[in-house]
């Protein structure tokens, strides 16, 4: 009964913080390890959130782990996040979050009060995003095992009809919506480390972006072709992976694409790329073209969406390639995330 | 809109390990600060699986972290354990697990031969098991941050048709039965750790218990009140939840509790008593007492049911207590776990 146990790519000798940060190494991690030995040998595009069948009933399921440090930063905290991350991975999955289960991993010693304020934090983000949190489980490590307290979400939710989101059905003419401008919550996090000699008004993008997404389907129905929550890896990664699973290109508008001051300062400092920096109160969308201004419409009209843009389109060609064109002058490959500039962002 | 927040009446200043070790500080945990806050302000007993409905389809879904330290221990590992946890949490439930999601939190520097041995081992027990893993989520933590790895399960399953569990329909002379002998897994994981300068051929019992559960809910049909795993805090634990949670009272037999000697042996040297250590591969059930004989028969002739017993029975008195009675002479009350003397036995 038992099949042969699969053979892996994987060749990298030990697990390095890149692993993690949602780019190139991550991509490698789950193609190459994960994917063949647990999802079978021929997965899919590997999405937000897996859709299953219960009794004839299809579902979507999602579960992410949250490290992020510091605990508590301007605009969220761990507790915040690790109730919108998987509102948010439903959402763009085209799925409405129903019920969501919980694990803490706690570090002995910590603090009551710090452990309160998240469960408050995750109370309240569960509130406002009209979704249930139905149990969970709580393991305590030694002191120096773990980062004060690791978070793990789990999130099933009843698919909104209609919506079929598949990098697939993506073709050349195809529009890219993103919701606001990028990079708010990596930067955040890295200021509120306080590893950068720099000080400024900055706070996390997070928040639950489904009324955003329920607003971009009323008003795009079946023009809606993919989306997604452009968090770790930032929106490069998010689009080349696009790019890679159908097999077009992306070009994207440069001066569409809302980067605040302070985000672009802190990135030149670093030498990073804005597209790079993680998000977790936005999405990116791939809507038909004869849908693109009905849905820019709706999520003016929404709050919370003033900013959604429209920053660029679908092609033929380049082919599994993103290109970000500037209207004065040239154009430019963005890859994948590579490396890990911003740990433990998520 | 907002309800006021709850206030909590947990009092501890901070984390102890005792508040991850399944006895008492975990209920307090529990009940005082996560149920209140999160749950809502009326919980109901707090079973190993919830019940959620989506789009009118009832479902279990329940969710547990993995920290056991070693990682691989005779008879087992993390990853082993991660899934048939899982299933066993949903199949006392009265659910058979049907997928899977899981995360992993990877120290940087793990070596990949490592996780890929706790990979595999995670794809043959739920090839075994017979349910799919559908997705996951990977975050790394810098060196120091965490014991190696941590991995999270969260499983959804079918209801099995006609099973109701639920400590309220648990009756006076209704039959406890336990699948087989206790202490096998907690005593494992303290030998493989070295701390004791003792050697002895002794192994986890981790396993699924979907098989067996099925043969019992086969045989006891609706004459099944009530199951649970008796992990972290053992029979004893769990017993005294069931005894709280049904106001009456649980009388054991004690010779017909079955311990290795090992076990046995290990205890006495530690002050610990047997029905306080964790089980991975046990269940218990009450059994309307017509049922009792089929359902032993039915488990006898289940592989791995050979050394299935009646252990004792339920009586009014003494309501909300748990009592061990020897043929020769007298009875002891045996309360849930206090502390933790086993830490991160799962």
């Amino acid at each position: 009964m038992a099949t042969p146990a699969p053979k892996i790519k994987f060749r990298e000798p030990q697990i390095e913080m890149a692993h993690g940060a949602g780019g190139k190494a991550s991509r490698r991690l789950v193609e190459e390890l994960f994917a063949p030995l647990l999802l079978g040998t021929a997965p899919g595009p590997l999405g937000d959130a897996a859709q299953i069948q219960i009794n004839g009933t299809r579902i979507a399921i999602t579960t992410d782990s949250f490290v992020v440090s510091p605990l508590r930063f301007p605009g969220g905290s761990i507790g915040e996040l690790a109730i919108n991350g998987t509102v948010n991975d439903l959402a763009v999955s085209g799925a409405r979050a129903e019920a969501i289960v919980v694990t803490f991993v706690l570090e002995a010693g910590l603090r009551t009060e710090v452990l309160e304020a998240e469960v408050r934090a995750m109370a309240k983000a569960a509130e406002d995003a009209g979704v249930r949190i139905s149990g969970g489980d709580t393991k305590v490590v030694e002191h120096g095992k773990a980062d004060r307290m690791y978070i793990t979400t789990t999130g099933v939710g009843r698919l909104i009809p209609g919506v079929v989101i598949s990098p697939e059905s993506v073709k050349a003419g195809d529009k890219i919506i993103l919701s606001g401008p990028i990079g708010d919550h990596g930067i955040t996090i890295l200021l509120a480390r306080g590893e950068l000699d720099l000080e400024a008004e900055i706070q996390s993008d997070t928040r639950s972006v489904l009324p955003l997404v329920e607003s971009l389907v009323q008003a795009a129905g079946d023009g809606v072709r993919w989306m997604r929550d452009p968090t770790r890896g930032g929106v490069a990664t998010s689009l080349n992976e696009l790019a890679r699973d159908c097999g077009r290109g992306i070009i994207l508008f440069d001066e569409k694409i809302h980067v605040r001051d302070t985000v672009r300062g802190a990135c030149e400092l670093l030498g990073l790329d804005p597209l790079h920096i993680a998000n977790e109160g936005q999405f990116l969308a791939v809507i038909a073209a004869e849908y693109a201004d009905a849905v820019l419409k709706a999520l003016h009209r929404t709050p919370g969406g003033a900013d959604a843009v429209l920053i660029g389109e679908v092609r033929n060609e380049p082919a599994g390639t993103v290109l970000v064109t500037a209207t004065y002058g040239g154009s430019r490959v963005v890859d994948m995330l590579v490396g890990d500039p911003l740990p433990r962002i998520c």
